[in-house]
């Protein structure tokens, strides 16, 4: 049944982005259906596919040492897998009733059109740049791709002197911040926010915040970049805002990303609130059957909050793939949705969170109960135990946990996956109270540092139901 | 309401057993009820109160350098609490008819009754000393106590040679055998199961035994020990099998211990077939409104076997004297299980478990599909990411998660949590591969470890349901 001009007897599957979901969802695609039942022709804009975009900072940083470590698998071993991708090939138009691509090849401007049965839809995200004087400047950086990434080591190479300005304070913000220390900059960071890791709570952003300063970073808040300056040669050499400038020999800008999703707009196809393409459980294109989305173009149920949410991560990224692969290979898979965890790290310190923050849970219409403890990521008396902050949400009445935020050092970012799964099974905390976490003096005090704020999120639910059985 | 005998007005609780259970009880029942309300006595055959006994081995190894460090209140700051704390001072029986109990001064011997309303048994656990000439032989160790491990650390300070032999290969054995490497000794291990860490399957513990070879332990499995050899001047200076002989200056016996429940024994109080008390989920001896009890002297409910299980560890004991407090205090609260979590490491070794061994889930009347894979402990490209390797077992047909084992370097102990509390959720492998956990390249790879044996897990109860529906 070939119904797209396909070779005889079989379909063909068109992918459009080669990175995490694109190239995921054809290569579970093709793990479920040989090349004789179904061609897979895969799209990329750029020169490489499935590279690890999360890993360029700690390659800027020089952790690890060569660009080629970020690529998970390169374009021959996806060919070698019977997947037709082509790269600098850019898809300018989806054609959803003629069940068609038109792609243009980059470097001659030759279009073409390519039918298809199924369709994949992975564009990833664009980042935000700044429609500022001077965003455009050589010595202006992003950090989205391994060009950016190969650009910015040049730039650092060549610097004049040694100091850095980054422009947000996000993840990226402050993975580049950690990053360019290790390279020996003296680091700014300029953010619009009222504290760094707006994805954190406030008070919890503070401790980032102080941690920061401790590292030796120059942190600036409240502070709306006005423009890049630049020197004679047109090199930026300054970033500036409303009420000071900060001389910079590089500037990095890491202020989010946008779902890069023009193409799918232009189609017809639905959009949320976010910008991002809306599909059901099985990552299908809501209304349509033969199309799926998945990554940094796609918007996500937070599972906490009943909400849509934009969550750009390759961790996704990579589960949306082998969602649709499976699906698109005749399998059945779904993707339930996020419950919001994401990690990171500035040097030594670790930072974690899921569920919802305050403002999310105002925002879901839910009332809640705010604890947070001070407890250490071993036993007090054990080597190497170090202070550990943890904030919890609770739900009023029902005690139903909602979110978790972690600032500390190591053995901090990764127990928020307790939380994470807490969350899932939509535990209450007094439910938490009894779980059975792996405990040893090396890893953990004889309560956890979770287990103790689910102790202190219960009193305070069970006070407020005894305070105003009516409120 | 004094039926005891207690100050007018008051009841009394007497709790039998200072440590971690017992003393939490006595804590959290003050923190209910104030010293005008509740009497609370507590008796303690010891000198010291509420000390970490996981924390012995960290303290003869070095890591810890103080006993007192172990000790996380002592007896006076309980006294201050308005706790009657007596030491050295062993409760002989229990009148359960009469409701009072009997002490002994174990300095003077003199003996003298106590009359209670509410009792809380926190007897602890005895280790098992084996039936062998030459056992109590000078040189010879016990690590139960900070008195023995006091004993230990002047044998090691005094021994002639550095020879050392630990008998059994359980978590204290494993412990112990860190503890004096890093004492400078040269270590055998004798263990009469076919792998170290009997806690894991045996393919798993194979992992442990190759790993401790690699750190110069010598490990000898299969083996018996049929006497301790002594001198001369009849200090142990030789371990004997059937088949060898392991020459020491120093031997630990690490052979686990057992419920210390003689007393509750001789008062008519039910125990299970481990010889633990059996309590209700409030922690109330079963049969008996009045009486409590907790720690290493009960047995709990494994949430996944549905049975009854002997796990004497420091973290149940303290959540156990949370919930027995609670209750006693007035309040209500509950202990609804375990599903079996323990970690433990050998100098950079870490070993984890959770959940049922596949002789666990026989023994439960569970059928099981089971997997095991290798991953990292962080994204591969990351500096320091480290083998690691999990094994899993879900249910045939229903897919639910069973148990998880985990062995690696730094990051895999505490990655056992995740699939702790799935188990506490009953989810299946299914819907673990959905879990929402933290990623980022310096904590883990984009799959987690777990979700990669989730994945494969699915698969194979995926295909064992594929392949025959009637099996």
């Amino acid at each position: 049944m070939t119904k797209s001009g396909g070779r005889g007897g079989t379909e063909r599957l068109v992918v459009i982005g080669g990175d995490a979901a694109g190239m995921s969802a054809a290569s579970q695609a093709r793990r479920l259906k040989g090349p004789g039942e179904l061609e897979i022709v895969a799209f990329e804009r750029g020169r490489f596919t499935s590279f690890s975009a999360c890993g360029i900072p700690y390659w800027v940083g020089g952790d690890v040492p060569e660009r080629d470590d970020l690529i998970a698998r390169t374009p021959e071993e996806h060919r070698a897998r019977d997947i037709d991708l082509r790269l600098r090939t850019e898809v300018t138009e989806i054609d959803v009733a003629g069940r068609r691509v038109r792609a243009r090849d980059v470097d001659s401007g030759a279009e073409s059109w390519t039918a298809y049965d199924k369709l994949v839809i992975a564009t990833g995200a664009r980042p935000v740049r700044p429609d500022l004087p001077g965003a455009d400047a050589p010595g202006v950086h992003g950090v989205q791709t391994l060009d950016d990434g190969q650009a910015l080591l040049e730039t650092l190479a060549r610097a004049r002197g040694r100091r850095a300005v980054v422009v947000g304070a996000g993840y990226i913000g402050v993975e580049m911040a950690e990053a360019l220390i290790n390279r020996g900059f003296e680091v700014t960071v300029v953010n619009r926010g009222k504290e760094p890791m707006s994805t954190l709570d406030a008070d919890m952003g503070r401790l980032v915040h102080r941690a920061m300063e401790g590292l030796g970073i120059t942190m600036v808040n409240d502070a709306e970049v006005t423009g890049i300056r630049t020197g004679d040669d047109g090199h930026a050499r300054a970033v500036a805002t409303a009420h000071a400038q900060y001389p910079a020999d590089v500037v990095v800008l890491g202020i989010g990303v946008r779902p890069q999703t023009a193409l799918a707009r232009a189609a017809g196809l639905p959009l949320g609130g976010h910008g991002g393409l809306l599909t059901d459980l099985g990552m299908r294109v809501r209304g349509h059957e033969d199309i799926w989305a998945g990554g940094d173009c796609v918007e996500v149920l937070n599972l906490v909050s009943g909400q849509e949410q934009y969550v750009p991560l390759g961790t996704h990224a990579n589960k949306h793939g082998q969602v649709i692969g499976t699906n698109a290979g005749g399998g059945y898979a779904t993707f339930p949705g996020v419950v919001g965890t994401a990690v990171s790290k500035v040097c030594d310190l670790e930072i974690a969170r899921t569920g919802l923050r305050e403002k999310d849970a105002d925002r879901a219409g839910l009332r809640y109960e705010t604890v947070t403890v001070e407890s250490t990521s071993r036993a007090g008396y054990y080597p190497g135990a170090s202070p550990m902050t943890v904030k919890m949400l609770a739900e009023r009445r029902t005690g139903r946990l909602l979110g978790v935020q972690i600032v500390g050092r190591e053995g901090a970012a990764k127990r928020v996956d307790i939380a994470a799964v807490a969350l899932t099974a939509r535990m209450t905390v007094e439910q938490m109270t009894a779980l059975d976490l792996g405990y040893a003096p090396p890893f953990s005090p004889v309560w956890d540092p979770v287990l103790v704020a689910a102790r202190k999120a219960t009193a305070k639910v069970r006070a407020a139901a005894a305070a105003g059985a009516a409120s």
